[in-house]
C-alpha cells in the first residue's frame, strides 16, 4: 500500500509554519517550508527545506509539484501565480482570489462594503488634496494606509491634524500608488475572530479574543475579550460573513473594532495569526493544526477555551534586550506559563517568542504571562549584530 | 554575544524523541538524534538526524562531542559507554549508574529490596529446578523474567502451573544467563508515577495514573487512577523514593502493581514513558517538556491535569490493520480528540500512535479515546511489506 502521508507545502518559513510544524509532526504530516533563507525560523526544525524565491513563478511552480497541497506563512505571494498553480491543477488553499482581499485593503474595503459589511468610512485618494478634503468631510483623526504591503504598523499612519498629514502624506505616497484615507475610530477595543474553513464551507471558530497593539503590532491578547456579552455573537456573525465572502480555505482571522457601539471590520489575514497563538494551549484544538486539517480537507476540531480565562503575551525585541533564549531558565522559574519561541535573531520590534497563561482569572493570566515575557525581554549584551 | 540555544542530543530516534522534539521547537532547543535508521520516528521529523550505531562507543562519543547534553530515546545504550563519557566530562542525563537500574531487573529488585522498598517475592535462578523450588515455596502463579532486554511484554512469561513452567523454561533460558523468578501478585490495578527529576533531586510528580496492559503491553491510561484516595499519596511517596535511589535525572516511570491492599513495584523506566503521554494534552506540563527541562537543568513545570478526567488509548499495528493515517480523516470526523501519530510503518504489535481525550468523567474520556484508537486501527489493506 501507498504511504498515505500527505505533504503540505507552505510559502515562507516563519514562526507561523514553525508552530504548523509541530502540529503536522503530531498528525504525521509532511510539512515542507518554502524559505527565503537557511535560518528561517521554520527552515530550522523542519528536514528538507526549500530555499527559493517565492516572487519567482518558476521557484513556486517547482515547489507545488512536489507537494499534495499549497499554503501560506505569509500573504506576500504573487496571486497571479497562485491563480496559474490553480488553473494547472495544485491545490492551492487558500487560493489567489481569497489572497487578493488580504494582499490589498483598498481591494477589501471596496468589497466589504458593498456587501453590507460594517468598515470605516473610508476613500482611496491619489493626491494630498483628496486626503484633506476626505478629513474635512469625516472629521479629523484619520487614517492613511498603504493599501498594500504594510504589517507590524508599517504602513498605517494615525494622524490628527493638517500638519500631521502633511508629513505622513510624505511617507504613504513615497512609493507610488494610491493611498488609503480613513476615518479615525474611537476606539473602545480592538477583537478578532480567528476561525478555520473548509472548502465546503464547513466552519469553527475560537472564542472572541481581545488584542491589544502597542506601535501598531499587536502585543497581547485576552480571552475571552473584554466587551459586552452581545458583542460576541455580533463579532462571530461578521467574521462568518467576512470568511464566506472571501472564500477561505485554512485559517482566518478577522480583525474588528469596538468603539463601544458597534463593530467595523479593520483587517483579515487568511493564515494562521499571532491572534490565535493562544489557542496552542487555550483551546480544544489550536489554529495550526486546524489550519492544517482544513487545507487537507479534514475534518476540523473545536476551538472552545479549555480555561476560563487565557492571556498572550509577545516577546519583542527592544534596543537593550538579548536572546530570550539566555534567560529561559530565570523565566520558567518564577511563572507557570507556555514558553513558545520562534528562533529568529534578535532585533529590535521583532517578534522572537510568545508566552501563553491559563488561570481562573484574566488578572491572574495576565500576570502571569506579563511577568514571564518581561523577563524574557531583559536587557543583557546587545547582540552582535554580526552573528 | 554568542548564540545561547542547547543542543541536546538523543541516543535512539523512536517516538519519545520525536514527542521531545515537539516540545523542543517551542522551546527553541535543537534536538539532535542518533538514530539507527533514516526513517526511524524521530529521524523523519528533525534536521540532520546523525545515523549511526549506539552499541559503537566511538559513535556515541563523536555524537556526545556535538552536543550540550546526551540523553536517552531508548535503555539498550552501553552502562560503561556511558560512564566512560561521563568520566570524560560529557553531561550525561540520566547516567550510566541510572541507566543499570532500568536494564537489569534483577539488579533492580536486589537494590529496591535492600532499600526497604516494597517489591514482589523473587529470585534470581539459574536452573528450571531452582524456579520450580521457588514456586513450591510461593505458590503459584510465578512469573519468569530476562533480567535484561525485555519490552512490551516480550521476555516475561506469567506461568499457573509446572508444564508451564517447563514451557516458559525452554524460552526463558534459551539465551545464557540468569532468570528472574518472581511470585505472582493478585492484581487489582497497574498504576504508574510519572515524574522528572533534576539532578540537585528536585521533583516534579504528574497525577497517578492507571494503566491498562493487553498482552503485556500497555494499551491506555486513565487519569485519575481508579484506586482509592489513599493509594495516590502512597505510590507517590513510593515513586519519589525510587527516582532518589536511582539519582535519575530527567523523566523517569515508576509502574507499580496494586493488589487491593498495598503497593509493590513493579519496573522503573528512566526517560519519558508511554504512561506519560496523557500529560503533552492533559497535563500543565507534559513530559518531554519537563525531560528536557530537566536534563538542561533548567525549572520543572508544574504536572498537574488540566482536566477532571484524561484517557489515552495506544493505536497498536494488528494483523489486518493498515496505515492509521489512511483512517485519520475519519477519526477526527468522530471523536474530539488529539491524534498523536508517529510515523511508523504499520506491523503486527507495533504501536503507531496514541489518541488522548479529555472530559469531565473518565467514562466520557474513555469512550471518546476508544472509539478514535478503533477507527485508526480499522481494517484496511495490509501494508505492503516492500515499502
Amino acid at each position: 500500500m501507498n504511504d498515505p502521508r500527505p505533504t503540505v507545502g507552505m510559502v515562507g518559513a516563519g514562526q507561523l509554519a514553525r508552530m504548523c510544524w509541530q502540529a503536522g509532526i503530531g498528525l504525521d504530516i509532511d510539512l515542507r517550508v518554502l524559505a527565503a533563507r537557511a535560518n528561517d525560523a521554520a527552515a530550522r526544525v523542519t528536514p528538507d527545506p526549500v530555499i527559493g524565491d517565492p516572487d519567482d513563478p518558476n521557484a513556486l511552480a517547482a515547489f507545488a509539484r512536489c507537494c499534495d497541497v499549497l499554503t501560506l506563512d505569509h500573504e506576500l505571494v504573487d496571486t497571479a501565480t497562485l491563480l496559474d498553480l490553480e488553473a494547472a491543477g495544485h491545490a492551492v488553499r487558500p487560493g489567489g482570489e481569497t489572497l487578493r482581499f488580504a494582499q490589498d485593503k483598498a481591494f477589501q474595503r471596496r468589497h466589504f462594503a458593498a456587501a453590507g459589511l460594517p468598515v470605516p468610512e473610508h476613500a482611496v485618494v491619489t493626491t494630498r488634496g483628496d486626503a484633506e478634503a476626505f478629513a474635512r468631510d469625516h472629521g479629523w483623526s484619520v487614517v492613511l494606509k498603504r493599501p498594500r504591503g504594510g504589517y507590524d504598523g508599517r504602513g498605517v499612519w494615525q494622524v490628527d491634524d493638517r500638519d500631521g498629514l502633511g508629513r505622513a502624506w510624505e511617507q504613504a505616497a513615497a512609493s507610488a500608488g494610491d493611498v488609503l484615507v480613513e476615518q479615525g475610530v474611537g476606539l473602545v477595543a480592538e477583537v478578532a475572530v480567528l476561525l478555520a474553513r473548509r472548502p465546503g464551507g464547513q466552519q469553527v471558530a475560537a472564542p472572541l479574543v481581545e488584542t491589544v497593539q502597542r506601535d501598531g503590532m499587536l502585543r497581547e491578547l485576552v480571552v475571552p475579550a473584554r466587551v459586552p456579552a452581545d458583542v460576541h455573537p455580533e463579532a462571530m456573525d461578521l467574521a462568518a460573513r467576512v470568511a464566506d465572502l472571501v472564500a477561505v480555505v485554512g485559517v482566518c482571522a478577522v480583525e474588528l473594532f469596538w468603539d463601544g457601539s458597534g463593530l467595523l471590520v479593520n483587517e483579515i489575514a487568511v493564515r494562521p495569526h499571532n491572534c490565535g497563538h493562544w489557542t496552542i494551549d487555550g483551546a480544544a484544538t489550536s489554529q495550526f493544526e486546524n489550519h492544517l486539517r482544513a487545507v487537507l480537507v479534514w475534518p476540523l476540531g473545536a476551538m472552545h477555551a479549555t480555561h476560563p480565562a487565557v492571556c498572550s503575551v509577545n516577546v519583542v525585541g527592544h534596543d537593550d534586550s538579548s536572546w530570550p533564549q539566555a534567560h529561559l531558565a530565570a523565566a520558567l522559574g518564577t511563572s507557570d506559563v507556555h514558553v513558545h519561541l520562534y528562533g529568529k535573531q534578535p532585533r529590535t520590534g521583532r517578534t522572537l517568542g510568545h508566552v501563553t497563561a491559563t488561570a481562573d482569572t484574566i488578572d491572574a493570566a495576565r500576570e502571569r504571562a506579563h511577568a514571564a515575557a518581561e523577563r524574557l525581554m531583559a536587557p543583557g549584551t546587545t547582540p552582535d549584530p554580526a552573528t
